[in-house]
């Protein structure tokens, strides 16, 4: 087994991450970091408290297996979501699940976020889809995933929350924070008027330079 | 009297958390907490800075007499209440009091926090029950509250604020928590739908995932 | 003169506290203290971060005369509506003025803020009431304030923010702080119902409960 | 070439300050400034996490020619906007770009801020205007910019956020923060009642103190 201890840190900072953007209060959203050539992912312990978590503390699982290796600490509940994803998206690093509460209250109510803001072309380059309610049991959550899912790099989970992935914990990370910052924008919006959606060519050309033009080269995120 | 110092410990930490979590201003919440082999509780003085508030420094009170067992400070005004519920509620041994805002807006309307989210149902397991408005005086709002609650650990009272209770004042402290965080992201759904209860047999499920196999065994808090 | 070193901290503690309870952005409120003994306030600096006040650099002014006491450094351009309150408000010893976003929201509406909570009995026993638009000239916001105040120790001025005050600037801001708090919570309970108000023998228990049984003793703030 | 470290600092500041304020979530934002003597401005990196910006690799870019005057770093995409309002409005030496929630729900609906709060008088003097949803190809947001903007140092931009501007980075912030501030005030009251826009004789007496009574003199910002 490769020394892992890159990704602990990088999944360490994605949960650290969570309480600091606002995207969680006490235990309620997880990250997990995904190492291929390792079959292993490492994620959030389950209950835990956000500033307990380290690199060393982390829960490593086979993925091909979902076996759990080590004893005495359980892996969030949330596990087998996270699983199905990398088992079944196969460019997906990271995945990030919150109950962020402005994406929360559009699963609520089952509504997409729409695509009317720049910042949803940029980031998303789609509306953000709301997947109806299913239950936590066997693979429900990952299979409407797969099935509601456009590009976007998240999906809203009808009366449930938000879950989010990208090609690194850190990739997963920006895409649970735009979810919740363009989720609020998009309510606010919705308060004072009717926000219409960009024509698919305009939030072509935003999507186009913000996938190949911006950043430093590298990931993007 | 056994060496209390560690209950006197999570009692301050509670009442620190209030302010940390966005649940208080100025002095407007209390915690405190309970052990029941020395029949004492521990809670916040009156008044008093959350800052400024020690474990040195909560106040002691006789639970079966209600007897205040230190001289020159006193206890927070609603000590009638905490001492109320630890004597009604048997395996009570934390009780938080806020007005935090997005619960304290149900309350002011008098409406329960519906059961629409799984968050809901993993914690509390119910709807988040309002009771009408009753005055501070005698036992009004302990009996308010006993007649009112349903199995959620936390209650709002009529255009007044939550109370929210637990195994430890850290589980109280997690019910006061996650009763805002509910009630804001209800709020934000309500802005733009209507959003529909789950039915009872899928709230099941969740609550029994979260209080069965979530967390590290011990409380689950 | 006296030494005011006390009364200068007090009133740069209550300007650092303005940002800090997120009453105010970048330069947008003001707190004063008054010592009526040396005849003398102390206010913010005009247009002065407010990480730069210090106690040394709080402006003196001669409260009788208006005569800024030291060169070089302007006072408040609200300097008029601090005087008019210290020589018409006996007992007042601090006064704060702010734009906090939910007060100044019913302020630009021009509606008072009902008595449907708990905590507005609490601290200001009254509903807080909206004054008329009125300009900066002149005595007219000091006199606006004389004539719309209640017993609160807050007013909302049409289309502009807040004035509290009390018996020291600390006592102003927990004004001011629960001016905006109970804002909040009856904006956040206007959305999703109509709140009513306490009927005037409820909202006295709570408010003689508060200003006679809470507390330490001393100022109750 | 002039040593511009002041200019580099106070352009790292105003980037730091735009998270800190609350205008920005991950990367979704920037701030420039601009030395006319050196014919430079000085600009955020594209996709650099707010925290990592410094004096020292902040990007300059001469603004006659807009060619990038350091290898291996990419600007902001929006480096063209910058550009030309630098060479459009002969008095600014700071422009800041961001999505801030509130003022991009105005927006989103294509809704200018309307001047219904002495605090909008105080720093606008205007409504602040929205411009129609225009692309992000050659000049076509900086001609908006122009077309559409009145005196106040700042503009909504259809469907995607804020330009503000100023005499330096830090004035251009101040703009920037206001127009956020004022926006979130302005949503919240229209969620109870129509705000009434001030009369402009009216709002002149507030612009007139503002801008020439207010602040230590200098800038004023």
């Amino acid at each position: 087994m490769a020394d892992n201890s890159l990704l602990r840190l990088e999944v360490a900072k994605a949960n650290w991450a969570l309480p600091a953007a606002g995207l969680v209060t006490m235990h309620s959203g997880n990250a997990s970091g995904y190492d291929p050539e390792d079959d292993i992912l490492y994620i959030k312990p389950s209950g835990m408290d956000y500033e307990e978590i380290t690199p060393e503390n982390v829960v490593p699982v086979r993925v091909s297996t979902g076996e759990v290796l080590i004893d005495g600490v359980r892996p969030s509940v949330d596990l087998p979501h996270h699983l199905f994803l990398y088992r079944n998206l196969p460019d997906v690093r990271g995945v990030i699940h919150t109950h962020s509460n402005y994406a929360t209250a559009f699963a609520a109510t089952l509504q997409s976020i729409p695509l009317c803001l720049t910042a949803i072309a940029d980031e998303f380059g789609a509306e953000i889809p709301c997947a109806p309610y299913v239950d936590n049991e066997g693979e429900h959550i990952g299979e409407a995933i797969l099935k509601y899912r456009n590009r976007a790099p998240s999906i809203l989970m009808g009366n449930h929350g938000v879950f989010a992935w990208g090609a690194s914990p850190r990739s997963a990370l920006k895409a649970a924070v735009m979810t919740e910052d363009v989720a609020k924008t998009v309510w606010l919006a919705k308060q004072i008027g009717e926000p219409k959606s960009l024509p698919p060519e305009e939030a072509e050309k935003w999507y186009d330079r913000y996938h190949n033009r911006y950043g430093q080269g590298g990931s993007g995120a």
